[in-house]
């Protein structure tokens, strides 16, 4: 991709207010973003997320009542709602170096360091901290996401106006140790969007970038 | 870009652990990924955040000394530092809608129903809670960066692991109204980064993603 077709792609993305529902995205696009969802980076790489696809109608309808009643909830293509976990404790520390090990054929003992390293830090932070922490790490994956769309010509919404309990409790998360922090509605504009052909509005390059 | 190139992009993308000093990211391509920051969505608009690009040498010492003496902040051929709002009031409001005012040709009357949501919304958080709310915004800046970055074949490394304090007073940032939440080194691996070529550890997609 050139740095033109970058600025082309991020210029044309906005956050969709109307979706075309009869247009869908296609399978194996989403299918490479649902990847791309995976390969996010994460601090120390703990990924302390779960993305869920919301595809059955009735769920749409639902999370839909707890949003705003925003479009976007049942016309988009698809939906992803990001989930981040509740909690980090040494459970997620031995899953991911358990990972780590495998896949990079590592010895454990070898990570011993790293090991320290992430129990240090984790343990220095309060539940809330924690939890904020890995929030902000979706915010990561829900970045990295809308511009992976963008750059493949898919438009985006992303939705931090929800009730984030209540689709806890419609998606059953209950104690599953993840809770929802925010969604991303993902298709095509619809033609009648009349919000998609306004110019789009930014602070001046000039008050947002400082050199030093 | 096509759904193969995205997913090769991303997959290549790590995080660079040495980067080569003597390579340098191209001006035009680096310019692209500028505003490609002031691009990022924000919830409402806001854009509640400043990218700073360090290039003084002393400063970049001075900011390593301050990053656990990471490599990546003094061989990088950039490093881009990520401040968020300390606060939001009614003068941020009055920015945005002014700008919105002027880009689109619309009234201040006519945005007089969105000032409303913002203000009640902005209202009922807690000064934390809004600062956190304004990082987590800057989260999307970085994560869409990093993906921007792969997707011109640039190599990033994001810089949690800093100490926020003492960026603000190295940056001068004091009573700026913008505090440093994160930062991210920007150049090319180095051919002697051997973690470079370590396979991508990752949880399986099917204990990431999952479908309702």
């Amino acid at each position: 991709m050139s740095p033109q077709e970058l600025i082309a792609a991020l210029r044309k993305r906005y956050a969709t207010k109307h979706f075309d529902p009869d247009k869908s995205v296609d399978p194996d696009a989403f299918q490479a973003l649902l990847e791309g969802l995976v390969l996010t980076p994460s601090s120390f790489g703990l990924q302390p997320w779960k993305f869920i696809v919301v595809r059955d109608p009735e769920l749409r309808a639902k999370l839909r009542g707890a949003s705003w009643n925003q479009p976007q909830l049942t016309d988009a293509s698809e939906l992803v709602v990001f989930t981040a976990r509740t909690n980090l404790d040494d459970a997620d520390i031995d899953r991911w170096l358990d990972c780590l090990a495998t896949t990079q054929g590592q010895s454990l003992e070898a990570l011993a360091p790293m090991r320290g390293m992430m129990e240090g830090f984790i343990g220095r932070l309060s539940d809330e901290e924690r939890h904020s922490w890995n929030v902000r790490q979706c915010y990561i994956a829900l970045g990295q996401f809308m511009g992976a769309a963008a750059a493949l010509g898919i438009d985006t919404c992303p939705l931090e106006g929800i009730d984030p309990t209540a689709y806890d409790v419609i998606l059953g998360l209950g104690d599953s140790g993840y809770a929802t922090c925010v969604a991303c509605a993902v298709g095509f504009r619809s033609d009648s969007d009349h919000t998609a052909a306004r110019p789009k509005a930014r602070f001046d390059f000039e008050e947002v970038i400082e050199f030093r």
